[in-house]
């Protein structure tokens, strides 16, 4: 794991949930300058107003020439992805006149390759694309069962399964999640996302209604400075909720926001929690 | 098209719908002895009352010793499977011996192995496998557009990224429809079956909430005197009734029930229903 160390100033491009709080906070105790992009009619960062910063300008999320033009003036040079935006919302972009250019760099413009195409742009504009891992080294789930280590062994077959099946499916681009039970592919993820697969598969699991596993692996191509998947409390609560059996992630390529608390809810209900490595599976 | 002619007698399992209606109708039309197997739980034949079949026994779905049985008694020596049967049935099986034996073979049971592995033991015991469409030839789309000619030129770059998906989530055995829109894979089929598809996706769809094409493939490795994909009347009111643009279906490998009705729905509807050969796409 490479720590950033630069005193380069960094822009924060944040989305809803913790993790901008978390880089934030990162970056007050180690007296980096930074500055945040918060994006119009998308959830804010957790907490964002109780934590008072002051570096901070607000966009429309298809205003890439002008949040570009901002953080040249801030001197930002180094840049950080952080947080989720609300899909799909692509269909409802405002771009201006750098957006649409990019936008039209791109044959297929699912999230993953428009991602690319701004961070290409970025970065023929001097930035640095650094990951929220490369700022926060506790973030990423290692090669290891964080909880239900006695549930890997009698779902292997599920996980490897559901494994090579999300691996195909994030090579496709179509998305990074599937669900599987007794062998069978229930659902699979695409734009609805990952609290919407879970809920929607709940109902197609047989007469019992109960157990599965979440997989939900990192895109081959997918760029994890850019866009690396996550998981975090609100999924294992829904997890739980629905009487699933757990979920594996792709090694050391899946943040883990509320680890802590995530893993006392997982093991109070029995849930599995571990990061798998593809390659493991082939 | 290969027509059946021969006189022997052939066995009907049929599930819901209207397809085991139209090849009794067939069978009495062509003087073709035959004798009907519905199952437990199941939807009936559409309108299976009023067809006043004698020649009719009902099993749950998993006795399929006890179907063998009742066919060799019953001197059946071909068999067709008609009409669909309701998912996710099989977590609700009650297997008899040789159901057990036969889904033990089964490595990963997806409908579609399990189907495989049923017709294997079917053959090994003699019976004639045949496809609806070898007894009603008026059943198949071909390579043609039905409905919305205009459609399907504007229309073709999401034609073509929405098959190429379609056959490759198929060829993983996972499901056989997509649904696509302004090249974004808005969501794939797995257990939860067309309609729901149809239906989840349409709030995918950002501000407008309208368009998107259903694009439904046979899986390459499908065995399509088994299960061969089918639309009808009801697929196409429902993709009318949410907005979108219609429907592309591989040419010569599904079947479309309700040919005419669907037709003038899709027409006053401006509904494109197309088929479409997956190797004109590659």
């Amino acid at each position: 794991m490479q720590i950033n160390l630069t005193d380069k100033k960094i822009g924060i491009l944040a989305g809803g949930g913790d993790l901008p709080a978390k880089i934030i906070d990162k970056c007050k105790q180690d007296g980096k300058e930074f500055f945040v992009i918060t994006f119009k009619d998308q959830d804010r960062p957790t907490n964002y107003d109780s934590l008072a910063v002051n570096e901070t300008a607000e966009f429309g999320l298809g205003a890439v020439g002008a949040v570009i033009k901002k953080l040249k003036q801030e001197n930002v040079e180094e840049l950080v992805l952080a947080g989720y935006i609300k899909k799909p919302s692509l269909f409802n972009l405002n771009l201006d006149l750098t957006g649409v250019k990019i936008l039209a760099k791109v044959a297929v413009h699912h999230d993953d390759k428009l991602l690319r195409a701004i961070a290409d742009e970025m970065e023929t504009k001097g930035f640095t694309l650094l990951g929220a891992h490369n700022l926060c080294d506790d973030l990423l789930i290692g090669n290891e069962i964080l909880s239900g280590k006695k549930l890997a062994t009698t779902k292997s077959d599920d996980i490897v399964l559901g494994i090579k099946m999300a691996h195909e499916i994030g090579k496709l681009d179509i998305g990074q999640a599937v669900i599987v039970k007794d062998k069978v592919i229930l659902g699979v993820e695409a734009v609805e996302g990952t609290d919407a697969l879970i809920e929607r598969c709940a109902a197609l699991r047989g007469k019992d209604a109960k157990g599965g596993l979440l997989i939900k692996m990192s895109k081959p191509q997918q760029n994890l400075n850019l866009d690396m998947p996550s998981i975090g409390i609100k999924t294992i609560k829904k997890l739980a909720e629905h009487g699933y059996d757990g979920v594996v992630v792709s090694a050391n390529s899946t943040i883990f926001l509320d680890k802590d608390e995530s893993i006392k809810v997982a093991e109070k209900h029995n849930l599995l929690v571990a990061g798998v490595d593809v390659n493991d599976c082939e």
